[in-house]
């Protein structure tokens, strides 16, 4: 079968045996919001039409694509779910080449009642599953970093951060952006922005210090982004609240490298994922739904 | 004498009596950045100059003309300080048609010693200080809002709040303002962000639920803006704890209006000054300093 981990920003797909092996795979850009005019089964043609050619006939997507600026609306199931809730859900999506199925994504409400929604990482953290042991803390970060908690082999409740994007936005619309320069991200002040956020609560005051420290000559051009990495990123494990359970991080390495090094810093655990979760959640949903 | 409250984006004058009394007012949109080349004599002469003209020949500037910049750069006082210490610290400004001064900026550290720096809300913080009576909170709304304690007659701390500027960037560069429609604040959206803020800590968890409340039809386009203006200003009282307090609102009547209804619903109290502070400071400094 293939599977197709289709974001916002970027298409991933995988070749997977039938026992879960990736045989082969192709990262490209073409993420829901660079196909134009819709045209989403050209796109996905253009993308695994040698596979299909192959004689692959079976296509699992999951992701934004699913969402009502993709292909085909797919629902949200409400939490718990797993594997199986989501194999019993799979949405059908008109193409010719092949039988297509699009993973259902999840939804939540937080303790005041506020909705919260996912789509695509519910399959990373189906793919993750087995290293959670059925049990504990999973974290996705990114634009709209999640939280999830496991519990018996489900997801059983989550909740989102806005962080990656607060900090583009921070960084490109306000003050603090006119005295950063783009580089690496420097270890050290990350590490001051972890530790300021543990005045816990006033994030909206400890931007403000961004500019000040810089004004002070005590963040340079260099240091200021990492330090307001640190400080949003901080903010967002507090709140989080991982202690006393290892936090399972999924994702791109580099990023969940600083997720570690911040919760670590808060007094957490955690372990970093291997970056095919997609990959593994889409063999296993589709196995799950007898399909692969 | 002329008093002049002149900030990045506004330029206010004042035509004062030796008692305070304003006698001329004149406000334009020429703050420091609207300024070319740095022309601020060129710029200052053209609005005060039908003043001069009638014999005025004394001007104190307030302000981000104070800045790096701005005019020239005025030093920043520590707190504590009150019309005493800024009137011993005026700082002359080149200009032929009149004897020009600036007042300083204050500087304060907060608990981590990282730095706070304001520049104009000191002289409207002065002029303010009668209706404070020596002791208390002023609050003064903004891009980057101050909260300054006031005790024996001077600005003893201050802490600054980005909640203005993070707005705005959260609006203009997030998928937040891609559901905001501009229009009114809306009292009972503004409302509802204010309450929430009372998950305290929980900012980054609750920006991202201004998407989902809009995904699922509970915040509209035109409500959505108002939520998260509630949520920001909701945060920023909580983080300034004014409880015991009153607090007294400097600024524009529409945002301190705002705050007053978020500082209501956190349990504190607050009342309005009125919007000709910055006159009233600029008078009584100039009186301190003798030079009225």
């Amino acid at each position: 079968m293939i599977g197709v981990d289709w974001g916002t920003s970027s298409f991933r797909a995988f070749r997977l045996a039938a026992d879960g092996r990736i045989l082969g795979r192709r990262s490209t850009p073409r993420g829901i919001l660079h196909v134009e005019g819709g045209r989403f089964a050209d796109a996905l043609l253009a993308e695994i039409g040698p596979w299909l050619a192959e004689g692959e006939r079976r296509v699992l997507l999951s992701g934004m694509i699913g969402s009502r600026q993709g292909w085909v609306e797919a629902p949200y199931l409400p939490c718990p779910a797993g594997a199986a809730e989501l194999a019993a859900a799979l949405a059908p999506v008109p193409f010719d080449a092949a039988q297509v199925l699009l993973v259902a994504g999840l939804s939540d409400a937080d303790d005041s009642g506020t909705p919260e929604v996912m789509r695509g990482e519910e399959t990373q953290i189906v793919g993750a599953m087995q290293a959670l042991d059925g049990d504990g803390l999973a974290c996705l970060p990114g634009s709209h970093s999640k939280w999830a908690r496991i519990a018996a082999g489900r997801i059983a409740a989550f909740r989102t951060y806005l962080s990656g994007e607060a900090f583009a936005a921070l960084r490109s619309g306000t003050i603090l952006g006119r005295m950063m320069q783009d580089g690496p991200t420097d270890p050290a002040a990350f590490d001051r922005g972890v530790a300021r956020s543990g005045d816990y609560g006033h994030l909206l005051h400890h931007l403000f210090g961004v500019r000040t420290l810089g004004l002070f000559g005590r963040l340079s051009e260099h240091e200021s982004a990492s330090y307001l990495s640190g400080l949003l990123i901080g903010h967002e494990v507090r709140a989080a609240r991982p202690q006393g359970l290892t936090v399972h991080l999924i994702g791109a390495a580099p990023l969940c490298a600083l997720y570690a090094r911040a919760i670590a810093a808060c007094g957490g655990e955690a372990v970093l994922q291997d970056e095919d979760a997609a990959a593994r959640g889409l063999s296993l949903i589709a196995r799950s739904a007898q399909w692969n």
